[in-house]
């Protein structure tokens, strides 16, 4: 039996498109997958929980087949595919075409997920992680289009950061840059998960925050009130605590948006960017409680010249972000 | 009279060289003019005092005057060139080819270089900031050979930075990138030049921190008494005297690699570069006084897949740095 070999995009067909892209987002919680037409347009969508079992194999193999039903129920095949693309939480190794050790997949160590991915599709498939993928997503099509220079923030457990410069997605040595979440805003602050003291993800992270917030949240905030117990207090109570005016959570929002402010500020200086979109939470705080003041705040620390021209804009793309995460992967994340 | 329109280079020559090169590097004080051949070999140089007049029609002339000297002896033409490369301080519209307001050249307020200079030479020029184009000098031919991913620090009276991300010089929006001197590193810490708080130049640029050396030097210290008197002291004699063990001197050294750590830190969690490469006082100052220390801070706040392929490296060019600044420029700067 000859060895498997993963199908290869055709170097004739690389850098343009003329099929079908199939884009997959793997999260800890949710599956999403669509398929897109050669200029992106979504003719298919799902979403379902994302079938982590502990074992990456039959993972691979249950997503492999959601895909698959997906394509099929479209009147498709694998031959009218250009590319799949994958994104997936936490640092993927593009040479191997391997997923590490998300935190959010369990079980997943060092899978081969490119040519494990390919051999069951049939499909020539591109890997990223979800903070590049975003990145993508919301410069093609999203908050960003048109943009040269983007840098995109997402805070979800940790804060994932994705750059898009000079109209590319840039990457660093071995794919290791664009870790804005690690970002230092306060000198010998706090501890990060990381190891390292006083990185943004330290204090804007959901789970480093949603750990401050279960002990300092005080019982007669609004805040405990719609999490039900100080115990399940999580950012998305701050968010909707300060809409209604709560003094606690408008603290909170305030230093949430003092320390963003100081990670803008540094991009900005070191990249010029045109456009830093803002995720998750930040999303969902919206222009008054976290918009308005972040560019207030970012508008004290930066030079004119750097901050004109720069747009803070919540995600473009909505529920959306998902699928266009994974499409835009299988457009122009990396072959390996 | 047909109006002026400025040698082009070849479409059909564009991205690869096969004449030769002229490069001028504009310093405040120094004018340094270099030819080299396809490969980047230098086969005439020269180095004199700036023509600085005040009047930068003037200074254009007799730099173009200079650079046609030069020409003329190497038994060479303007039709022998594919391109001039300038490296001026300060920022450059490179929509506009122009200099905009260097405070180091006097009376130069927007000149429109490129033209002027291409006007005089006959040869399609480019032009860099001088910390763009020592970026590129050291990374075609320096300390960062072969490198995808490089940033260059330079403490002179300012800090210039210059930044080679995916192998090609990164600009940003309108060019306004890389102000890696002015990434925070003391919250609501010295005032800097530029007006905000804290920046990295606020501590290590050469204006900022001979200013303060000659409020604090201690008048016994060999600092002082190698400059002649306090109110001499500059970085050089700190450089000196910390070589010789004055503590006062060997503290301010440990300042310089305080702040200049937490600026490579940040720039390593946001860019994961192969080489940082520090120019000037750095290099000056060397392993002992400044690269260890450094390297050994760094460490401390940046994650081991970070740091553990990171060099940072003293300039590989000494003296030559100018005009290899200069021919890099000619050979991949901005064509506008």
């Amino acid at each position: 039996m000859l060895p498997f070999r993963p199908p290869q995009i055709p170097a004739a067909f690389q850098g343009f498109l003329i099929g079908f892209q199939l884009g997959i987002d793997l999260g800890g919680s949710k599956l999403a997958i669509a398929i897109a037409d050669a200029e992106g347009g979504l003719i298919a969508q799902q979403t379902r929980p994302s079938p982590l079992s502990g074992d990456p194999e039959a993972d691979v193999l249950a997503i492999a087949e959601d895909a698959a039903d997906l394509i099929a129920r479209s009147d498709l095949a694998a031959r009218d595919f250009d590319a799949a693309g994958f994104s997936v939480p936490g640092p993927v190794d593009h040479e191997r075409g391997a997923v590490l050790a998300p935190p959010n997949l369990p079980g997943w160590q060092n899978v081969p997920l490119r040519d494990r991915m390919s051999e069951r599709l049939g499909i020539p498939v591109r890997l990223e992680n979800d903070a590049n993928a975003a990145a993508l997503a919301e410069w093609r099509f999203g908050a960003g289009r048109g943009a040269q220079n983007l840098a995109y923030l997402t805070m979800s457990t940790g804060v994932g950061t994705g750059l898009i410069l000079d109209g590319r997605l840039y990457r660093g040595h071995r794919g290791r840059a664009s870790e804005f979440g690690h970002t230092c805003v306060e000198w010998e602050g706090e501890r990060c998960a990381c190891g390292q003291r006083g990185c943004l993800e330290a204090y804007l992270g959901g789970a480093a925050w949603s750990r401050r917030l279960r002990e300092i949240a005080p019982a007669t905030s609004q805040v405990c009130a719609l999490a039900g117990s100080r115990e399940l207090v999580s950012p998305k109570h701050v968010v909707a605590a300060a809409g209604e005016g709560d003094a606690f959570a408008c603290e909170e929002m305030e230093r949430f948006n003092h320390y963003l402010a100081r990670a803008i500020a540094a991009l900005a200086f070191a990249l010029a960017p045109e456009v830093v979109v803002l995720g998750t939470i930040a999303t969902a705080a919206g222009e008054a409680l976290c918009f308005e003041p972040v560019r207030a705040r970012v508008e004290t620390q930066v030079w004119p010249a750097l901050r004109d021209e720069l747009r803070i804009l919540p995600i473009g793309l909505g529920e959306q972000l998902p699928y266009y995460a994974g499409v835009c992967v299988a457009r122009e994340g990396s072959p390996g």
